[in-house]
């Protein structure tokens, strides 16, 4: 299973709002049906929008005519543009798009921009894949034999366009150890990401998972049936308070108020120092037929009033630590995620 | 719409698992039938329950062939007996089924116990209505002009066999005295009694809400956007520990986290001063199905291990008031419930 594979200077990817029912596979090749895919969120996760969004620019050079060099790096940012418009809580996505744009930069003309832009997006989705390996590593030292861990949505392969993940990740590592892991997948509605991605993942893995609704994790962790909670991240702001799928923040209230570790794994590449706290992170608000629908089938009365955020934002006070392709990081977050950005 | 009639000898019910897109009544007339309707949900809330497991024993009296009035009596708890097991937490369950063998206690013979148990279902009816006004009256005066009130599952007129309701009794109360009064109505995985009932409740009473997922509750407390929270009862021990619908738990946590007043409604027959603690409520645990399916689509992996308790204890430390018909109960709670049994 790759949830993201170039070959032959082709995009494909797994459409993962058919899953667990159906594995089919959609070829992309312009930057508009990449956008689709992403706002659809055929693709979702924000390591591996970033990296769909760099192989969509990468595809887009390959067919834009411009008269010269100034008016291709102009039709590259309109693409630019197009792609980190879809969803705009994810960092991973912007930094990507900056990323080729600067790549399309260094380069003197049109055909060199062409074939750089192809190598930046797989150059980008092999420092993603290779964050995730080392997010396991650092992740499953913090994680005890025996234990049970608590997920939210799916920050698993799929997310991360490659096998490991980030939250789901650091199990599956503490699992190649030989330690004996069980998870708790909450459901995550609307959209179902851990009833249809995390459970059908961590099953392709024959790690132990139990599947719960997301009102139920309060209860198994008042039982102390819980060891840690770990999630993934769409951005993370300098003081460390972390945008993630809605949901997220209630379960690290919960886990505070249950003396529960709450674990956020994220490669470096969601971390934007630029925000100074998560008050200025954008939310992105969704359809509300992701409320009243379920696959299809109407739950709610017609015409009803919805809301539909699809993230909130943890303050750093519940996070115990932030666990980085650069090594986990403590409180204070201000302090370290600084201290790390310019070691780098 | 009234879930729960009887006329002329029969039991009429509005079958709640086919809201909102379906308003159909089932006819009920022997013991065994109400039982699966039980415990299949179609009439589901504590209190609704308990009147309708009264309804239950009165009609089993009209059809139970026996050859004195002891066999007839031990017939009667044979009833009742089907009629508890159906669901373990609700303590209005076992209220009503205990005051109906009561009742045919107190007569002589099978023609005057068989009469007197239909008086008396009518009575448990009608004092359950009554409750919710007195309780929508005294929770009404808690709540201001302007609030939104955010409440879970389905805690209205549906839920007990009245048009009032206990949470949504106070909300339609409040509003009747004109105040203006928004409501966040949680889905209520896995039966969504949120989206299907409570919203379909208060768009009948014109009374403004918005459906949200159980997971964006606390992304709306920690806006400010939420005044208090206001939720049922199945059952609430001596201390004020309180069982109701799983999720439940987690608003409190979330409500005492941003200083938000949490407050249960119930009636008296929800207090079990029997038990000390809710570690000794029974939690019941639903099929998988409720879990790996929503109205038929599956939304999960074949054979995912599931977790499904239909309900969570709210420790009494989280909650700010207990709205019952006797009037409204504050901290201590161990004290207060119980002079108040006293005084009864």
């Amino acid at each position: 299973m790759r949830s993201v594979e170039w070959s032959n200077g082709r995009l494909r990817i797994l459409d993962q709002t058919r899953l667990p029912a159906e594995e089919s596979y959609l070829k992309l090749s312009n930057c508009p049906e990449v956008a689709r895919a992403i706002s659809e969120m055929k693709v979702r996760g924000a390591p591996a929008i970033g990296v769909v969004a760099a192989y969509g620019i990468a595809l887009e050079a390959q067919v834009i005519e411009a008269a010269n060099r100034t008016a291709f790096i102009a039709e590259l940012h309109r693409a630019a543009g197009l792609l980190t418009s879809t969803r705009p809580t994810a960092a991973n996505l912007f930094r990507a798009a900056q990323r080729m744009l600067a790549a399309a930069e260094r380069e003197s003309d049109i055909s060199a921009i062409r074939t750089a832009l192809v190598r930046e997006a797989q150059a980008i989705h092999a420092s993603e894949e290779e964050a995730t390996r080392l997010i396991s590593r650092f992740g499953a030292e913090l994680i005890g034999d025996g234990s049970a861990v608590l997920t939210h949505c799916n920050a698993g392969g799929l997310a991360t366009a490659g096998r490991y993940g980030t939250a789901l990740g650091i199990v599956k590592a503490a699992h190649e150890q030989g330690k004996r892991i069980r998870v708790f997948a909450t459901e995550t509605r609307p959209l179902l990401q851990g009833a249809r991605l995390t459970a059908w993942e961590l099953m392709q893995e024959a790690i132990p998972v139990t599947l719960i609704t997301d009102s139920m994790a309060g209860y198994f962790m008042s039982r102390g049936e819980i060891s840690c909670v770990i999630v993934g991240a769409d951005r993370i702001a300098a003081n460390g308070d972390t945008a993630n799928k809605i949901g997220t923040y209630t379960l690290a209230v919960l886990a505070k108020e249950n003396g529960i570790p709450f674990y956020v794994a994220a490669p470096n590449t969601t971390i934007d120092l630029s925000l100074a706290s998560g008050a200025e992170i954008p939310i992105e608000q969704r359809d509300r037929s992701e409320v009243t629908h379920i696959q299809g089938a109407q739950i709610a009365p017609e015409g009803v009033e919805v809301m539909n955020p699809a993230f909130d934002v943890t303050p750093h006070r519940y996070v115990t630590a932030i666990i980085t392709d650069q090594g986990v990081f403590y409180q204070p977050f201000e302090l370290n995620l600084k201290a790390r950005d310019e070691y780098e």
